[in-house]
This record gives structure tokens, C-alpha cells and sequence, in this order.
């Protein structure tokens, strides 16, 4: 079999103005290590998504200045750019501890490109006394992330409350019917709150990605 | 082929203290007559649901002392009993006037069996505040049956507000990954909300015989 | 039964900055027509989503100022709000005529707030020429609204050119697998492009607010 | 990031009469470690549901007062409230043997609120005979609660018998088709047995509370 | 395009010793005439099952000897032959009045095969006394089909009741999770009962020829 | 709304070899004809596939020198090219009259390409001897077709009797759990016959230009 | 918790004629051991299915006369019964060597009820000759099981060759459509061959108790 | 239990043109040894998809002559045929590295069979400018195999761009809605693209005996 060389898309960054991001779940500490090597030597930035803690040890073990980020699931190479000056952020919200790695996802994929982010978690909607306490907390951000399992319904209660772009994240925890984040997926693709946009279950960084397109939009 | 001959479960009414009801949908109005007139025969009421116009006008046309509830999409037979002395009652709650024959039918089935209800519309979680103005009724109610179609989030809420018997009763309106039901059935199942019981999609009678069970065990 | 009078969501323009839609698929014309007048009696503007001809004949005999778009399948009351003087505008993009009601509905949904749209068809991911034509008039949209049933790839193509938002809209044309529009949906969500934000099936109404959630938040 | 404090739900004893349970099965012994002790410095109670032994020993380990039940697979945190003075009870009925952890944690759920219980085994619908010896022992109790794997039966056999609430839980044994619980959910959901209400698959904390919200009714 | 002549499986008499049958339900009342003609030439009889009666009609006005059975949906072309002078039948079950257009397929395709037939109804699980009060006539038979649909629950108690062999048809009648049979073909292949067998959804002729097989091979 | 003209693919003929197709199921007679029209224009053939025969007949009477073809549900305009001077043919195999639809789509699509074709019907797998008998027609075509419904075994078997390609067709015929053609579709991809290549459910079209890539491909 | 004793359905055997078995998977070898124990008491044969070799080990450690049969996964107490003195068979068929464990559950099944039988394996359907090679010993069987993955062709093919009983039994071998057994248990369920009955998938033993049933039915 | 001899199908080497291949996945060290060993005596190669390492290595260790393929997790018995005289070859293409086990089984299949291959990877959908810089060596390609996980849209793409055969290979990769490679499926299958044909998911053997077939039918 011949093989021709992989080309990384490097051009990315100019076309899309993102960082190059590598789902590390299905590759090799190897596979990983090589396509970092080659970032490196071009100078750019890496996230690799979805990497546990022994594959990551031994990324690390092989190349310098790559760091884990245990709750995020993620490795960094480089240093985070500097926050931009500018007073729009991203509010990231979750119902509970267990969407936490999600949300962390996002978040460490927001910083990488020099985006401000909050976090409020325990928001969830058996309670609602809990969000409606910080609504004006969320009437401040520029783009709002919701997180859930279970029913999914975070999203829903919060793009009726507010007039920014609201993105739901579902995420992968719950048991019987709501095993595996389908029914929190369509929860919020049925939501009846108009205006909600929804990304793949437990898609962390695809939800940051769309925040930047819209925070860059402008 | 010998067919031996039908034999209806009068003994129901003593043994679960049900009215007899007929599910009509996949009935000819023939076959509902029939049975109707050994209701009749017997000195029994009769509740006949899932009914469309015509078949009911077929069946008024052949038999004195019947009634079409067209929102209801119920026939019944014989006159309602007294309401009970008893300052218990149900609620039903509905997002939309959408779900409204659904509520329809739960109401009707109840009230054949002399329980009080009240029903509130336009309650929907995407404008939270219409419930929340609702909080002191809503602790009034001995049971509430949440009628909900899309994400079916309403019961959700709704049992992390009160503390009595909620019952979710998901309604096959929308459209996508909503159609049919199944997004809002299985959103109730997954509920974070402790204590949430659910019956099958559209099914207002069911609900309806819960909260009957409710009412009559104290 | 005694029903609690509806209260529709006049406090959605002010909370939210969005004109009250009506979805009028499971609604008769005569729950459309007591809707409509009530917000006549407010001086608001009106859009009812997913009507058929007839229906939309009998609200029109029996309401002034009512229009009926045939290909948005939609109706409105009132005078769509002057074009905003500004450069933002929402790039519709489909892959053939059968997706053209739903781009459609989104296009009516986002001139009633007084957005910019243009549509552009025919630029399947079959013939990738006809989009990679276009270059150019893509980069210049504020924000990207893309429609596509069978397979649902033309989102995909359209995020991994540009760098702005871009909105998936799975339409329910195609048969066997595609039939109804999931397979699409789910090959928006699995996108490999990052960033690529997805709606229900058919929803153009709500990839409209999305998109005018996007806009507004400058 | 920066994280805002999680607020545990502390009110929900005042409004919904119900200990704070943590469903630990997505969680880090850390982290019920950590939500544990914020409830003992608060002097309540806690339920652990879904912990595994290992997750259970280290737990125990870091904090007195704390008991592992196996069978239910809960920890518990403090003393089980008295028995109240009633004869109000709730029985819980079973096919098999494999059924037995979700009944297990229901019962726990319920003593820890101070409810009676008794669980009947062995008395599945494939020997109708076992069931119907004991139908005076069930008509005695106020609630029933019937789990199930496989087809599901029993709780449809159980609500032609009784006329008390029954609440059927569906349980993940059985394999081909009925792997993970999905037939028997579906089944309980389809029951022509009037006024059977369901719950999520597995869900025996989620019975407990919607019984006790049906004893505290009265 | 050049076809070449169909040829109906006239050995197949001899190899499975059955009549050829006809699935109706996607033919033209021309290609069933033509079918059924061939038939006639060979001195066949003939079963079309899945026949509404606007087809029916059109078959019986093109050919003679020809016989419609609305409760069955079925056209049959000759004669039955004689019962046979046996003590072995087949008895049919079914839990309610809805079911019977398939157990009716079913009877006449045995007694197109000269096979004794009997049909019980209303013998629903939700009522077991019913069942129970006919367990005599049950041990006689010498193969049992039992239709169902909801829940399907029939067979698995019939399964637990008798020796005999035991054949489960789910049938498509229901609502919501029920819609299409699918609930109750799935519980009846999940069930707990040892032996049972089940066929496709509406499949009342293949049951027929299932106990026919039975029958014949001793 | 301003939409940019519709540009339909004339490239296609030169860049894949294929005359241009439309399909029909989700557009207007209008919108056919125009299509149509264009193509007229251009001196170019057309094929317009899943036409009802009323659609078929508002657009023969709008243009010349279109045909509708009932079987195939087909519309063509312009005369088919001769047929090409060789003996590769394209052999469309299926097991009853109920899947002849899709073949005749198949057949008419690549008559239209100057292919040549035979239909053998009736070979299905429950008497496998017809199938047999045919095997040295079968050794001699260039490319096999074969369509199924219900459980779709023909192609597996066919694929183990020849060394040429199979192209698998599952076909929307059936009931139960082979309704919609899923279940035919899911046992051709599963098959255990090694090099199967399957298309769409009712892909006739599909299926014909698959062919016609493999004999082109020389 | 008060439990109830388990009761053992001793009354089975006269009931049904069957041999008790316990389903060993969601069992632990205590309570299998103690199960059994209790069969003992009762002078009872014993059959464990689902058990592997860990489990069997300990089961084994703790009872007399148990054995284990690894193929068939099964743990059995006592002796055999002596074969029947009847030319009646059972012919299990098979068409490759994943299927055996399920065919081997079936076999052990029958054997433990002195039922004949006989396994043909390597008759698959992607090579027909295999099987037709083997008619004449085929109609010999008073029963054919016929076991089979993937597509699940074997049963369809089988019992359009053959005039006996046949019953299909989908295993849960395959890979991606197929991994799980549901391809093949729903191409069994909509087979074109006429009188095929099936059971869930890997249900060896149902096979085997539906044949016992079959045979003891004279 | 009489266990007739398992009989290789070696008849298919003449029959099909195809060396005998062992899907490895759910057989034993002990099975693979004992075929091939059979292999080896009748002077034939073989071929073992699907195997671990710890299996390979057992396997290795019992046979001379035999190797493994890690990436393509595959065991070769023999000597590779040599490269066919002839300009024919198969290109395989992939959008990334995670796909590569995959397109290695179809690559060691096709050079077992004397085919030659080249491999293209990072051809993947979100950057389209990789694919068309490819576009001449696409066109001189006998036959196409496209790898695809995730949304799947490759061989879409592909199969606009040229008019050879392509075989779109759904791969499971991927997470939420992607997991398990059913969405790359539906999309191959639902493509709008003409005459693209699909194997079952991860079958890169299944696709490379469909190019096989189509090289060697000319």
C-alpha cells in the first residue's frame, strides 16, 4: 500500500481563524505526538479533545510545553493567547457536577482563542429560584452555552428568558431512556423557545467554535 | 370459525371502581353501538374515547341518551355524577391550546367519575413567569396532570414546584424530532424532577384513572 | 371544565425583541382568527407559521390586513417593518427546490424584523463548482443559513469555507433513509466541520430567530 | 475559568418534603465526599444512589455516619427517620431475583422518609397462580409498585387486580430485544390496564418519591 | 425492456403442502385477477389475504367462483376443502374486538387448509379472571395462537398456563409507544415464558401456517 | 426575497457521463415543466423520476415529445439513444410483481443510457429451485440487479452463486417490521456474502447508474 | 425491608412438562447456588443457562453433582433423562461456527428433556449447495432450528424447502447493522417463506421448549 | 449433540474468484488455527479479518507461514499473489487518520488478490481544497473506495466529481449522533449523488471484493 504524506490544514487558520484542533479519541499517543511535532514546527497552537489521563502522560512524556487539563479531557501545546480587550464573553451554564467535563471542554477551547468565559453551574430547572436569581447575570453576556443531560431542558427555560444567542450543549449522563444524551438532544431540537441552536451530544468544543464564529462576526 | 360471545367486564366497576370505557379508535360505530346498548342493558354509564365526528354522529343516530364532546373526541352515556363533597380536585396544566384535546379527554373522564377540575392554558416553560404567577394554585390542586407535546418540559418544571402527585402526560403535537410524541415521553421519563410519573403519549383517559386511583385511596 | 382564559406572550417583543409567531399546523382557523384579533387589539404585528391554503382562505375572509405567502406557507397581519440601514444581511443557501418552503418561511420570518436575505438555490454538494463559484458573495453574509435534505452535507461544505455562523436546516424531502429528514439532521450534528450550529427539521422559523438572536447581539 | 460556588438545593426539603438525594453515578468519590459534608454541616440527611463498592469504601473512608447498602447499591448518610404511626404502606412487587437492586433502592428511599414497606418476590406472570395467592395482601397496601424486566407484565396484570395506584418500573434485565429495558418501558407505557403510571427504566428512587408524594397528599 | 413470464410455484403444494397464497396488499385488482386466473387453470385454489373491499370488488366481477371476506380482508377462489375428521384444532385468542380482522386471516387460512378452528375473545390480560374461567377449553386445543396488540401481554400468559405449543401474533393496533405493533411484537419475543413463538406484526396467515405445520407433522 | 436563478448541472453530462435527472416527488408540475424546459433549450434528454400519473399528465400536456412510462412512474423526454453495439448487458432480477416499480425505474434509466437490459421476476428465495434454474443466464450478464422486499435475502443469495457485481435494491414492500423497507435494506448490508454493494430503499435510479459507472468504466 | 421467601415454580414441571431453569446471567453464584440447593431438596433436575466460567467455578466449588458445558454456557444438575425411544428429532442447523454457544444452549436444552437431536453446521446461505446437499436428511427432522447472524437468510431459505416446523433463531453476531442480532431477527420476522415462527435473539432455550412443545403436542 | 464436520467452502476460490476469507471476531485462537491448518492442507491462502493482537499472536505461534497485519488487524496465511500486469487500480480515500484500520483491511484484501492500491488521507469534506488539488490522479482510478465516519459526506463529494465506480465505506467513528457509524451510512445511502454505492459499516473487506468483482468482470 502506498500512502500519501497526511497534510494537516494549516490554512485553517486563515480561512476559519481557528486553531487547529485534534479529536484525540480515536488515535494513538503516537498518531497524536506526530501531528503535534508538526504543529510545532510550524509554530501554531494545539488542543487536542478527548484525550484520558494515560494517553496524555504520554504525550507529554514525548514533547514539551503540552500540558493536560485533567477536567477538560484536553492537552494544550503553547501558551493561551492573551484575552482579548473587550467586554463580551460567553456564560457557560449546567445543571449539575456531572456535565462538567462538557462544559470545560468549551471553556478551554473559548481561552485558546483569547475569549472571556464564566461558569455557573447548579442551575438546574428542578429549581428554577436558582436561575431566575442570576438573570441578570445572563442578560450580560454575549453569547450563552447551556449544558445538559437528562430531559434537556436548561436550554429551553434560558432562550426564553434572554435575547442573545443562546447554544445547547446535550451531554452523555443519565440511565434507562436518557442513556447516551438522545433524549436531551431532542428536547432541544423540539424546544419550543424560538431561536435555540443546538450542536452534537457532549460537543464542547463544537459549541465554543460557534460562540467564536458569532463573537468574531461582528 | 365459531366466535364465542363477547362478555365485557362489568365486574370492573366493583373491582377498580371504574366507569367502563371503550377505546374507540379502531371500533366500527356498529361495534360501538353494540356495546353501548349492553352497557345501557345493564344500567351502566358508558364513556367511549377517541371518537372522530362522523363515527359519533353514527352512533347518537342509533342510540338514545348518548353525547359527542367534540373537543374531547369522547361519546358518553347517561348523565354525569354529582361532584363530590370534597374540596379535592385535579388540575390540569397545558403549554398550548395544541394539547388541548388531550386535556380534554383527562377532564371528561374525571368528571364522569365525579371529580372537580380546572384547567389552565398557555402555561408553557418558554415564558416561565405565566406559571410561576400560578405557584399558589398550583399548591392547592390534590393532583396535576401536565399535558405537554415538543420537549414536553412543562411537568419537569412543574414537579420541582409542588409537592403533590404530578402526572406527565406527553401529546403527539410537532414537528421533526418531535413529531409523534416521543421526544416529550421520553423527556418526562428522563426528568431530574424526583416523583414525575408518565403514561403513554395522548393518553388523557389514562391520566385521568391515575389520578383516580390518587383520589380514591386516602 | 372550567378553562382559564389564555394569555398570549405579549411581553415576548419586549423580553426577547421578537415579533409573536403562531404555530398554526395543529390550530383550525378559527383558534388562528381569535389569536390573530387579539393581537390586532394590541396593535401588533402577527406571523402564523405552517398553514395550508384553505385554512389560510378562511383567516383571510375573516381578518383584514392579512397575507397569505403560498411558498412560506405562511400568513402575516400587519406591514413588514422598513429594511434596516445597515450592511448585515442573512445568506440563505439550498440545495435544490424541493427545501425552498422552509428557506422560505426563514426568509418572511427575518423581513418581518426588518433583516436583509437573499436566497441562493441550486448549489448541491453534487456539483461542488456551483458553490465554490459563489466564494465570494459568502464571505460577504452576516450570517449563513444553509437547508438541505437526502444526506445534508451542504452545511458541512458551506462551515468549512468560511468563518462566519452557519445555521443547518435539515429539510424533510428525500425517501427510504432520508425520508423525513433525520438522516440529514443527524449528519449536520456529526459534522466534521467545527462550529456548525443545527436546528429541527423543517424549522425555518427558528433558524430565523437564531440568526436574528446573532444579529441583534452587536 | 472561573466557577461560580454550586448551591445545593437545600430549600427543596420545605418545598418538596423530600430528602436530597445525589445521584452518584457520574460522580467522583471526591465529589460526593465534598456534597456530603456541606449537607452535615446543614444537619440533613443524604441518599447516595447508583454507587459502586469501590466508590462506596473510599466515601466511607472520609466521612463517619455513612453506610453502604449493597444490595440497593445507596450510601446513606445519618439515621433513617421513625416509622410514622400509620398504617399507610407501600408494597413493592417483583418477578425475579435479577430485579432486585431497583427494588432494593426504592424501599431504601422510602424508609428513609420514614414509609413502611414490604417486597414480594417470585411473583412474575409466567405463574399467574403465585400472584393471584396473594391478591388480599394486595389490596391491603396504599401504594403499589411493580418492577419488571423482560416483557413487563406484571405491572399491567397488578393494575386489572387492584384498584390503588401502581407504579411500574421498568428494569434493565433481559437481553436481545429486551437489553436495557427499553420492551418492558414500552410495554408498562402500552398497558390496556386502566391508570398505571410509569417511570424511567431502572428508576426505583424516582417510584419512592412519586409514592411519597401520593401519601403526603392526603 | 424484456420480461420474462412469471411462474407461480405450483410445487409448492407438493414440497410444503400448503395452497398458494397472494399477499394482496400491494397488487392491482388486474394482477390479482391474472394471478388467480393461472390458478384456475391449474384446478387450484387460491388465498389472497390484505384485500380491501374496492379491490375485492373488482376481482369478484372479473372472475367466477370467487368469495370476499370483509372481516378477514380475503379473497378465496373455490371451494374449502372438507374439515379434516380429527380431534385436532387450533383455538385463536385475542384480547379485544380490535384485533379480529387478523385472527379472522388466520382462521380462514386454516380452514382453507381443512383445519378445526376456534376463536375466543375479549380474554384480555387486563382482566384475568376471564382467562383463567376458560383454562379447561384451553388444555384441549392442539396448538394456540394468541393475537394482541397494545402491550401484547395474551401469549406470555397463555405460555404460562399450557403445555401446548403457543404462537404469539402481535397485532397493529394501539397509540402512541403501542402505534404499529412494534410494542407488542417486542414484549411477546421478550417474554419470560418458556416456548413461546411469535411471528410478524399482522402476520395472521403466517401463524395459521406455523400451527399448520405443527399439525401435519406428526 | 431576492433568489439568484436556479443553474441546473449541464456540466453533468461531460464531467459523469450521465444525462441529467430530475426528481419528481417533491416538485409542482410547474416546476417540471420549467426544469424541463431549460433542458429542451439546451438540446439536452430528460428523465423525471417518481411521477403520479396526474403530475405525469398536467406536464405531457404542457410540452412535445415527453412520455410517461406508468410503471416506472417516469417521465423522459426525447428519444432514448440506440442501444449500444455490445453484448454487455445489465441483468434486474426480482422476487415478485410487488417490487416491479423500482426495477422498471432501473430498466427506463438505463435504456436511456443505451444499455441493455432483462427483467426476470419471480425468483425469490422461498423456492430457491426458480433461481437455480437460471444460473447460466445469470453467468452471462455484465452486472446484476436484484430487488427485494420483506426480509431481502435475494441479493445475499445471488452474490454467493456469481462472481460479478450485485447490486442490492431493498424495496418499500412489506408490513410489520418490513414495512418501509428497512429491514430489507439491513439484511443486504449485512450480508454474509462477500462484495454486495447495496443503494437506497426503491433507489431504482441509483442502482442503474451504478451499472452504468462499472460498464463505462472499461 | 421485609422480603417475602422466594417460591420456586415447582409446579411447572407438572404444569408444563418442563424442566425448571434459572436464567444465570444477572445472577450471582450465590443466589444461583442457593436456587439450586433448593431444587435439590426437591429431588428436582436443575438447568443454568448464561453462566460463564468464572461463575460456573464457584457454583461448581459449592454442589454435588453439578456440571458445567462450556460451549453451551450452561450449568446442569443430576442426570440426563434417558433419550425417548421415538424416531422424533430435533435438527439444530447452523451456518457457521460464531452461532454454535446459542445452538449449543438449545441442544443441552432438549438433551436435558430426552429429545434426539442432531447439529448440521457450515450450511449457509452464501453458498447454497451446502444445504441442498442435505435434503433428504432435512425432512427427516421432526423440528428444524435453524440458527443464524448477519442477514439471517438460513431460516427463510429452510422453510421454503421443507414442510416441517421451523423455527428461526437470530444471533447476536455481525458488526455494524448487524451487531446485536436485530437484522436478523426482523429479516426472520418478515421472511417470504410461510410458517416460520422465531424467538428473541440468543434464545437457544426458548427454541428448545418451543420444539419440546411441538413434540410432546402428539 | 452429533456434530456433523464443518466443510470449507472451497468451491468458492472457482466459484467467486475470491481467496476464503474468516471473519476473525467472534472465533477462538483455537477455531482460526484449526481452519486455516485445513487451508493449508488443501494448498490454498487464507485470509483472517478482524483479529487482536493476543489472538494473532496465538495464532502465529501454532502456524508457520502465517503474519499480522496490525493496522489492518489482520492474519495472512501464504504468499501474496504478484501485482496483475495491467493499469487497473483501486484508490482508496480517507478524510482522516482515525479511519485507517479500515482502509487497510480493504487495501490487504485487494493485494491478496493481486490488485493494485494507493492510499489518499486528510481528503476530508471540511476543507474541500485538499480533495480538488487531487482531482487528476481521482480520474485515472479504475475503481474508488471512500472511508468516511462522522457525517460521512466524502464519497458524496466524490461521486459528483468523476464517473467511475464509488464504494462508500461508513466507518464508526465519531461520537453523540455519529457514534457506532450509523449516520455515515444513512448519508452515503441518502446521497444525492448518482450511482454511489455502500457496504455495511467498517466492511473494508465487503468493499474490496466489490471492486474485485468490478475489475474482473470486464
Amino acid at each position: 500500500m502506498s500512502i500519501q504524506e497526511a497534510r494537516l490544514d494549516f490554512a485553517r487558520k486563515d480561512r476559519l481563524g481557528m486553531v487547529e484542533a485534534i479529536w484525540g479519541e480515536h488515535k494513538s499517543s503516537d498518531q497524536i505526538v506526530e501531528i503535534l511535532r508538526t504543529f510545532q514546527n510550524h509554530g501554531q497552537l494545539g488542543l487536542v479533545t478527548r484525550v484520558d489521563p494515560f494517553k496524555a502522560k504520554e504525550v507529554i512524556d514525548s514533547l514539551d510545553n503540552v500540558s493536560f487539563h485533567p477536567l477538560a479531557r484536553c492537552l494544550t501545546m503553547g501558551e493561551a493567547p492573551p484575552l482579548k480587550d473587550s467586554n463580551k464573553d460567553v456564560l457557560l451554564l449546567s445543571g449539575g457536577t456531572s456535565d462538567i467535563w462538557v462544559a470545560s471542554e468549551a471553556d478551554l477551547a473559548l481561552r485558546w482563542h483569547g475569549v472571556r468565559t464564566e461558569l455557573l453551574i447548579d442551575v438546574g430547572v428542578a429549581y428554577l429560584q436558582r436561575l431566575l436569581d442570576q438573570l441578570e447575570r445572563l442578560k450580560q453576556a454575549k453569547v450563552l452555552i447551556a449544558f445538559a443531560g437528562m430531559e434537556g431542558a436548561l436550554p429551553t427555560v434560558l432562550a426564553g428568558l434572554v435575547s442573545q444567542p443562546v447554544i445547547g450543549v446535550p451531554v452523555s449522563v443519565g440511565y434507562g431512556v436518557s442513556a447516551g444524551g438522545r433524549t436531551a438532544l431532542q428536547g432541544m431540537l423540539a424546544s419550543c423557545a424560538p431561536g435555540l441552536v443546538v450542536v452534537n451530544i457532549d460537543n464542547g468544543y463544537g459549541a465554543a467554535m460557534a460562540a467564536l464564529r458569532i463573537i468574531k462576526s461582528e
